[in-house]
């Protein structure tokens, strides 16, 4: 290693240990934040998004003729590109997250003992929040947002290719902090693209990132959560199951697995496998390949797939366990509804499943049996969304148990202390 | 390294990858057993240990013996130490739990959305709790029965001083899941005292461990946190303040302080520092410093305090950030509640904190500022117990803020997962 090299690892070293500093300084003082100075915030952020339009885009420009350059692709570059309706998109949503209720302060659970001491469960913020994205610039000030609503502070280390769209966002929360007296280091962005500053960041800055959420592609999560020492809010990735069950509506089944598949491809919720009980082969699973393949939808099937549709492709091991993105979908007959949380036990991703059936007492079964962040009955998996939820906006969706499952929100990012209000009791 | 050693530390991966392979499996079936099942269970756990007490009892005396051997202290030997009155309160303590409520399948909130979705938040156990802890045998049940009560499947390594006394209870408790029909892997007991044993659970076995609570001396939570690559519930130390605000009782400031530090000086909820507002220093802090050394406590004070009672011994820095674990309190004057709130973020552990004062708005700037797990007014810090909030048992208290906070019973060692029901909705 040359002398250079190793000054800039030291100079990363020192900038990431400061900014975590300064951030767990912020986070003390958002923690006492009132809702209104909060709200203020988000206000003036929407304010200056809209009044700085033009140099944002500016901005944009620059990250997207770089992109160009590297010869990147069209979704990726629809992923990064902003124009004056997406940045009016990014200032309302800053608006919808200063309507959502504050979550600091709200009394969990409250009870009294029989010494009367009174003793109350209430939310606090965690503390400082790490955020590690790739392309979409709007990340920004979605996570800037939701993290100061929830009285946290965060860390902002965005992909190089938003580098300057982010950048740009973020100048206008700052200006919405500073005009609301708030701390500018409340959300703050690493204004370097080295990958040193993302495992500085996984190691935790000594103790001042509480908790870590990556948003991004599948290699970007497995990194994140393979090298961090700290928790992390994510899920790797989205293999959704829809099991039509015997006592299925065909029709309903029909119209949710075309939307749970092919409303959005791309998204987590989407599903990726359709899983059928066998009892009712013979009247479901030959109009529900024909609907799909009708659709414009790639299907891979089992044998019994196979067998009711030339146009369905042999399915290997590994489709049970692919997230396509795309409009294929994985068919697969199972022995009813043990056999479907067994299949999705061994191939899911515990991220979200439905069962269409007119059995409550089979949803019963499924709701128990399968251990996924969100079980449906009779609904789309293209529903799984904070929005959706009605949570207001969301920073992601976890697939892990420890603390956050399913759509993070606001919510999500608070820990809670217990308060234990007395007369002078003394313990016996 | 000799042939034999690499077979042993083989033998002793394969064995520990064995045990978390077979706790997931066992997990799975606890996951839906049900409450009367759970509790038959706990009720023949308690039966079989009143059964065996002869028994166990000499397994106990193995331990002590050889705890004697080594020239072991009365403290330490007290802890081990079991006999009949100990033992019936296990079998009695496992049979509270029984008598908890389940807390798997409770809803802990519930909504309807403006499309008919019914949208609930229900709670699940979390999976597999890895229990590390050193000589208190007793540790064996009530880790085993709350994991059980909770759904979770548990793996208890004990400490090699209780490994004989660990074994024998743990012997009662798979008689009563065989009794009750539930698997004998859902509380395994690692079978060797090697030091190997336990960071193989500190790296998860496979992803088969969901979270570790350690129980013991500094000296292992500090191990397992640093070392820990699953969640860990847990405190390193209980370095409790209590604060005498100038609006305090001096009566009630002198009760609670003299119960905060004396009734129990070993536990974790004892306070180690009283900190008194320099604002009613000429009325209350002789008196409460007289009433501490009165009752046999030393003083440890800054030079406010030295200057009142000439007995009061000059503190050092160190004595800020001591945990005595004995009749020993740091003493210092504060500014008021935010100097307060200051000294504790300094050198506090984030555990138990209480301020003494009548009045509520002081109370309430104390609550706001104190970043701590449990926040007291007029109150013994020593009521910070999962027992004394109501909660029945617990496994621990944690000073983190992930997940778990405070007192750690059934209730905590839970996750959720989010149940929607429709009726075909579909996604616009």
């Amino acid at each position: 290693m040359t002398d250079t090299a190793t000054k800039t690892q030291d100079d990363i070293t020192k900038l990431m240990r400061d900014m975590g500093n300064r951030a767990r300084k912020a986070a003390q003082i958002l923690a006492l934040a009132s809702t209104a100075q909060k709200n203020a915030a988000l206000a003036a952020m929407a304010a200056s998004i809209r009044e700085n339009t033009a140099q944002i885009l500016t901005s944009n420009q620059k990250d997207l003729e770089a992109a160009k350059e590297r010869g990147t692709s069209g979704a990726f570059l629809d992923r990064l590109m902003l124009d004056e309706d997406r940045l009016e998109a990014v200032a309302a949503s800053l608006e919808d997250i200063a309507a959502l209720a504050d979550p600091v302060g709200d009394v969990i659970a409250s009870w009294e003992r029989p010494n009367g001491l009174r003793i109350a469960r209430v939310r606090t913020p965690l503390g400082v929040i790490g955020i590690i994205y790739e392309s979409r610039p709007n990340v920004t000030s979605d996570a800037g947002a939701l993290c100061l609503k929830s009285g946290n502070a965060v860390i902002l280390r965005g992909g190089s290719e938003s580098f300057f769209s982010s950048r740009a966002i973020h100048a206008c929360l700052m200006e919405g902090l500073q005009n609301a007296g708030l701390p500018r280091d409340a959300i703050q962005i690493v204004p370097t693209t080295d990958r040193e500053a993302v495992a500085a960041m996984l190691r935790g800055l000594d103790g001042n990132i509480d908790v870590i959420v990556p948003r991004g592609g599948k290699g970007l999560i497995a990194r994140v959560q393979q090298e961090a020492r700290v928790p992390v809010f994510s899920h790797l990735e989205g293999i959704c199951h829809v099991y039509v069950d015997k006592a299925a509506d065909l029709d309903m089944a029909k119209a949710i697995t075309l939307n749970a598949k092919l409303r959005r491809t791309g998204i987590c919720g989407a599903a990726e496998t359709l899983l059928v009980d066998k009892a009712c082969a013979k009247t479901h699973l030959a109009p529900l390949i024909e609907a799909l393949i009708g659709a414009g939808c790639e299907v891979r099937g089992d044998a019994a797939a196979q067998a009711v549709n030339d146009k369905v492709i042999p399915a290997t091991k590994d489709d049970w366990s692919t997230e396509y993105l795309d409009a294929i979908i994985a068919v697969k007959l199972v022995d009813g509804v043990k056999d479907a949380a067994r299949h999705i036990a061994g191939y899911g991703s515990s991220h979200t499943e439905t069962i269409i059936t007119d059995d409550n007492a089979t949803a019963a079964a499924f709701f128990a049996e399968v251990d996924s962040a969100i079980v449906m009955h009779n609904a789309s998996t293209q529903f799984a969304d904070g929005g959706e939820f009605g949570m207001g906006a969301e920073i992601g969706i976890a697939t892990g148990k420890m603390h956050a499952r399913g759509p993070v929100g606001a919510e999500q990012l608070t820990s809670f202390k217990y308060v234990v209000r007395g007369s002078g009791q003394t313990r016996p």
